[in-house]
């Protein structure tokens, strides 16, 4: 794949907005990395209810995040409001890769990669993805791959 | 109710115990309230799983969490242990109020009152306590009220 | 005190917003406990920062939340916002309460009264309010006691 | 760098221990990945408060997380203690790359590699890592690269 450039507002359609917390805080007095991570989790939840949840709960059972790699690129500050970009960047044979990133005003705070896999419920083992979930991820994004 | 005294440990038998995290602190450098309030819940988790879980599902569904007065006691520094004393403190009938405290070591951190109100599923109106439930809940702790 | 409705949005003139985040929710699937006192967490730190940081942070320093009582009045779920109201319900030789609510739209969610105590940094023992925070406090919220 | 095994408990010298909290749950009824991202947070503060603190402010001052990918391996549930191992895998120039797990008895939860850059303070810009600081990171986890 030619890699999007996920630290730019342009490569994103989907978009979410969270409010920086004073318990996002930690005793350095800026927003701790796991406030981060609860901003991107509300990108990925967003996400899967605006675009994905129309394909009923047949499909999108049995999805679970395998591998979370982000990239810390500024400090945030309380108080104020972040901006969450959502996109895919990948789509395999059972799995899919959503590129993320939170924003403050034109000011990118943290780029992260999160492989998704399609499991069976029953045996536990990752099974193909529907034709009908990756046109909805492309759809959703504009991903073409 | 002649009032227990709920800054000592001795008015408790019912004890839980959680690791102060890193993510508790707050910018002033000492545990966050919202932490302590997390500790308080899991003496309440652990104090319905070990005593009225027994009970079935059917005597437990329908409680409510409808009153919470905390009274901070002293400050607390990461890291360590603390442990969490949950008891009864009043049976009435549709509702009963738990009484708690977090120490470390022997210092009283925080104590809380805690009113559980029981209700129907149905109709979300409050419905009274079933005696077997008002035993397990004099059993678990002592109180005869 | 003639005590003021605090489930009234018209009892507050001091607002802030929070946005509800996924990992608010517990396994009821409803937004935990501890979510909302981080909502009331934040009005209480944006009153401060809005009306009484200009003070400066000598009339500022020692002040103990000590003793937290909320009602929990309403279930709330993801996704959405709430709005936080936060007032004066009472001035007092050395401490005060603050007054606070959480609204979705029309619906009162939870109520706290929140006592906050002034305190010698140097001898950790209660001293007086002065007048200038005192005046503060009833310019922010109209609360003429 | 001959890689070592994250998921082996024998790859760790240095250990610390968390309870896992109601809180941690999500609406799955598993415990969140902000919860296990915590954990590991806790192990790399108490590998630097063991290991690092007594080289002084100075030699610890500027120090920023700047990449963080983690795998989920296996599902956490409530309630329980978990383990967190913490280890040195790579020495750089300016950076160091830590090596952790999440262990709950035998079981690997998650592992995870954290690249953490030395910066001055002044400048924002990375500098060399010091070489007692680099002494100190084999010496505590017995890495020899």
């Amino acid at each position: 794949m030619s890699e999007i450039d996920l630290t730019d507002r342009a490569s994103y359609r989907v978009w979410t907005r969270d409010t920086i917390r004073y318990s996002d805080l930690d005793p350095n007095d800026h927003v701790n990395n796991g406030a981060i991570n609860a901003y991107l989790e509300d990108g990925r939840v967003r996400f899967r209810n605006q675009h994905l949840s129309h394909l009923g709960a047949g499909i999108l059972a049995g999805f679970v995040l395998v591998k979370y790699t982000i990239e810390y690129r500024a400090m945030l500050h309380f108080p104020g409001e972040v901006d969450i970009g959502t996109t895919i960047i990948r789509i395999g044979g059972s799995s899919y890769t959503q590129g993320q990133a939170v924003f403050r005003d034109d000011t990118c705070i943290a780029t992260a990669r999160v492989v998704v896999v399609r499991v069976s419920p029953e045996t536990g083992r990752s099974v193909p993805l529907d034709d009908t979930l990756k046109q909805a991820l492309r759809d959703a994004t504009g991903f073409d791959g």
